[in-house]
């Protein structure tokens, strides 16, 4: 009976009426049936993206997507940016050397913005692309992606945002501002279970694409679109996910991405807000409105916090990544999370931290949060 | 109320079993519960191979699992051989010229299995890789991958199978025929829908990955056993997909590969008897027991065939494809498919030939396929 509370930023928790129609029975993809429903989410995932670009998809999960955006871009050799100020911007950096191109990284304190002005400084004639980050999960960060999208639109190279769990939580109006290349996943804002990653591509960055010498094959853009334009995709869809993400975006249109973004805004300030109140820091030095990156107080154990939290109390937090492992814990704010959740998360860290011997007073970040929140 | 019948080959019915447990709350994926889940899988994907090899699971289709058994066993101008005789084996020769090998392709007519002894003849010690495949989905051949493994063993080169429809339909013994790669896919013989794929990988095999020099980062096979080896995944796995599949696979266990092939043997006679009692004529001329491909009668339109099975019947066959659409049509005897399931399909065929005009016997398809099962 025990209930379970899942607070981590990917995968975060899958409505019931997403989960409930994974469970019916399948039906084959080359169908109108499946084509219909592939439409619906093509035009869905425009909406969350505020594009009008193509959108790819793939049965894959983010990294899939990110690499996708790399091999169909450019050719070995080609000069690129990229942002190392975390987990996931470092693995962009990853994937640009695993193809070959020249990469200049910008490495960053993590839980630093990168500063949009250093892209500029770093931006050339030869720099063909620009890979960054909209919320670095690992981080909590969230990087001002409007002011870099305005100073690489004026340049030669395209822009490449990672939105994989920034996406609906903080803005990202890729037409607006002139993205080139947008990569989202599955299992985040857009609540289902992982397995299906898209990119929206412009065309400055088709320009690319039909130069690129990558090899690529499973993630080409060009066989991909070319399907896409007929609402069908070149290999085996994942089906099953396809439904359940059909059932989300009808969601999200029907709450509004103007509406979601002031909510997932308001959540987060009420996490903010409920750990400094219990006297915690935040890692961030720009917060992310999708996943809250806090310090795990001196004298407690990271491991032991979050065991306790997961094994006693049903409560999934997230613990730190890579070098931050043991360092931090992540509470996300994306996605089917409410008011009410909030207050659910910020009990439990009390409830465990108190447990753990942390001096505090017992109530006060659930009466800060609820202050925000109310 | 009308009942649906999939006989697709891939997405093949899903067990209630596993549709239902892809309706309960998702988990995190960093978690102990995750990885015992996974080393259960690992462990259940090599009984259905027949291996002790390493087995690298993919959050992809089947085609993600294929092209990483290009990309991580060779490196650009490597030679290779490919069997050009259906869409899928034309596949992997796709693939590999994505990824600049240079391809030696068996141009077979299709329908035809490859001759063995033809890739003995083409083996030189300059070729670095053979890729067959074993159930040929789109013509519905069954290569003799057992000769061609035999012949690949005494060889330099790698051994790569594209088993991803004829898994658990015709024997593959991994480990006992040395098969170096072998490729299979979750929407097929496993019996959950499409999204997850693998490969086993032999230490010869490992002997060729260690050497490569193709870009890849998604589907490294390294840093995929990396984690393998820790119940891991590199990568977001497609955690409601893996939990079906950890359902499906308890049930091949439970039955017995060995009585799974002959059940799978005797349901592909029950086809083949039943559609020549009907005076309709096989295409393959090796036929698979994954999938059944049945050339359209003259006179017969495939599309009406097909849609009227699927519209007014419920009962889904798959049609040809490429240039074998409006040629044949394919009922699919993999998976949860059992002896009841046949003779629907049979029955429904029979409707549906019979109102189209085609003239038969009505109740003589049944009647063979009910006497090849009984």
């Amino acid at each position: 009976m025990r209930k379970e509370y899942l607070y981590s930023p990917g995968p975060t928790t899958v409505p019931p009426e997403a989960l409930s129609v994974m469970g019916k029975p399948i039906f084959h993809h080359r169908t109108k049936r499946h084509r219909e429903m592939f439409q619906e989410i093509l035009d869905g995932l425009k909406y969350v993206l505020a594009t009008q670009n193509d959108v790819l998809v793939f049965a894959s999960s983010g990294t899939g997507a990110m690499e996708a955006s790399v091999a169909n871009l450019l050719s070995s050799g080609d000069r690129v940016i990229t942002v190392s100020g975390g987990k996931f911007g470092q693995r962009f950096g990853e994937i640009c050397r695993a193809y070959g191109a020249e990469v200049d990284e910008i490495a960053l304190e993590w839980g630093h913005p990168v500063d949009p002005a250093e892209i500029e400084k770093r931006l050339s004639e030869e720099v063909k692309a620009v890979y960054v980050t909209l919320c670095e999960t690992s981080t909590g960060v969230n990087n001002d992606v409007r002011a870099i999208a305005g100073i690489v639109a004026k340049s030669r190279a395209v822009l490449v945002v990672d939105a994989i769990s920034g996406l609906l939580c903080n803005d990202l109006l890729v037409d607006e501002w002139n993205i080139d290349v947008a990569v989202g996943g599955s299992q985040k804002g857009l609540m289902i279970p992982p397995g299906v990653a898209f990119c929206s591509v412009s065309e400055k960055a088709w320009g690319l694409v039909n130069s690129s010498k990558m090899p690529k094959y499973y993630f080409d853009f060009n066989s991909t679109k070319k399907s896409a334009d007929k609402a069908d995709t070149p290999f085996t869809p994942a089906v099953t996910l396809l439904r359940a993400l059909r059932e989300t975006l009808r969601m999200v249109r029907s709450e509004g991405r103007e509406n979601l973004l002031r909510l997932y805004a308001k959540l987060a300030r009420a996490v903010r807000a409920g750990t400094a109140a219990i006297g915690l820091e935040l890692f961030s030095h720009a917060p992310s409105n999708a996943v809250t990156a806090v310090k795990v107080p001196e004298g407690i154990d990271a491991g032991e916090l979050l065991n306790l939290l997961r094994d006693e109390l049903g409560v999934t937090f997230a613990g730190g990544q890579a070098k931050l492992k043991g360092k931090i814990f992540r509470i996300c704010s994306m996605g089917y999370t409410n008011e009410f959740d909030i207050l659910t998360a910020m009990s439990a860290l009390e409830f465990a931290l108190k447990k753990l011997g942390y001096q505090f007073e017992i109530g006060a970040g659930v009466k800060a949060a609820q202050e925000v929140l109310s």
